[in-house]
């Protein structure tokens, strides 16, 4: 790449400090801002850290170049200016997502597209008095972005076609899979899944039917061995002798008849507090940091097997 | 393992073939029966390239011995009298299962455990008037079984609980994960969760949210990345600082929000039909058996993959 536009970063917490790696890593000098000096002071030694991991996987070759094309800025315009597109992390709450793009349309080029790591407030509720409005939309990653590489992409109402289409090619080029949803939707469609996933999950726990580790060990050693590699439309395509329309016509009736009515409202407190007591005994709260560690570890040699195999989507 | 009492299995087709292979590899004698003589001459050959399969992969040694521990048998006596345990798969229906578990019932040592493979059908449905129903319960695996290790055991409400003991350390011993279920409900734990998963999918391709393909993208490039070695309440426990009790505090009334009222019923006609239009597209119908071929290659390397890094379970 002869001397690419740099791209911005505006929050360097963790999502941030992943997505500047993320763009560092395929060739892109990044600015990174953040209003806390010491959030700042933790980026470059946090990537660091993140690369060796990385260089065990068989992930990256030479980490001190990708270290070298991050820069550290002091203000939002020096992030800013001059940046094709600026990846926007900061604390997920409407005002300051308000607060950090008013920040950035104010110092923005023209041309530039932001894309808000947001995980669930859509750009509509945050970016409509922008003078660029037309160039905002959510870049939504899942965490941490240089492990996972999936990654929304949500238009606001006013979203130009153009500013999805910069954001969907910039992600295939540093190696992210983006997902292009066509409008906005509540918890977008990453989080609807996991969410009535997790809904039912909560159900058959709270009804007794199974443990909370068995109900686990039906992913881990079951569903999530397909789901690694293959979504849930190209796994029941091939789990019927004629593919998708044939499974839909012969388990639909199953799948209808077994949701709940109403459907499980917010997990109650109890049932919260015995599952909390169930994964304390399974992991203690002071070994969490450490499993963290652990899942990301096994998640860069995941995403290394997958690379080997073609699986990279 | 010194001279084991042998394990019977009657049902011959894909699943079955599956668990004669799953048993023979742990070291079992296993006695398989199948009505149709075209379909018991089926199993020792796809057993001989299933083992050849699992060698590339690196996940057995000694496929000619593992071979020569399957018997196939001309009578239902001849494959379950002596059995420990028999494993029984044949066709999904009340009426066939009946007819199975009664023939094994007239046959069968009395200190036998009877597992079905039913995917959906509880046990106290075709067991009823068994003399030794106490012994009968649902032992549910994932196709294939000889790769993806979980299996779901579901008593009937008269199965005694030393007959699940003995199933669930018979898995444990033949490198399956056991689940245990505490009584019936219907699609039992694993297919309710990819039920909810399918409605909610089904739904968002229904709406025009995003495509199928981007739809499968969210799961096989996010999601099923840490559902590959970790279930969805290990998950969340790690995806907030404070561990489960956190995550739910901060997000159950998300996802308790993006819940539908009422839930997606039957999935319509008419989109299945445009999903079905959309995967041919990506697969063509004459492509369907290679791809399962194909998916069932990167199971087995995947499996090796968890060995190696412990993830097993």
């Amino acid at each position: 790449m002869a001397d690419p536009r740099p791209v911005g970063v505006i929050g360097a917490g963790l999502v941030g400090s992943g997505w500047a790696l993320v763009f560092a890593r395929a060739g892109y000098p990044v600015r990174v801002y953040d209003p806390l000096p010491e959030v700042r002071a933790r980026v470059l030694p946090w990537a660091r850290q993140s690369l060796a991991d990385l260089q065990t996987a068989g992930l990256v070759g030479e980490a001190d170049a990708i270290l070298s094309r991050i820069t550290l800025c002091d203000t939002v315009q020096a992030a800013v200016a001059g940046a094709f597109y600026v990846q926007e992390s900061v604390f997920e709450t409407v005002a300051a997502k308000t607060e950090a793009s008013l920040a950035i349309d104010a110092v923005m080029d023209a041309d530039a597209v932001v894309g808000s790591s947001s995980s669930g407030i859509p750009a509509s509720k945050f970016t409509e008095t922008c003078a660029h409005r037309a160039r905002f939309l959510v870049v939504h990653p899942v965490n941490p972005p240089h492990l996972v590489p999936v990654v929304e992409l949500v238009p606001a109402p006013w979203t130009a076609p153009d500013a999805v289409d910069l954001a969907a090619d910039l992600m295939r080029q540093v190696e992210q899979v983006p997902v292009r949803l066509t409008r906005e939707i509540d918890g977008f469609v990453l989080n609807r899944l996991q969410g009535v996933l997790l809904n039912e999950a909560w159900a058959l726990y709270q009804d007794g039917i199974a443990s909370l580790a068995d109900i686990d060990a039906t992913i881990a050693h079951g569903l999530g061995l397909r789901w690694a590699f293959m979504g849930p439309f190209e796994t029941i395509d091939l789990n019927a002798p004629g593919g998708i329309e044939d499974y839909a016509a012969r388990l639909r009736g199953l799948y209808a008849g077994m949701v709940r009515h109403p459907a499980p409202g917010p997990w109650p407190d109890a049932v919260i507090a015995a599952a909390t007591a169930e994964r304390r005994a399974a992991l203690p709260a002071a070994d969490l940091t450490q499993r963290r560690a652990w899942r990301d570890g096994i998640l860069g040699r995941l995403i290394a097997f997958k690379k080997q195999n073609r699986l990279s989507g």
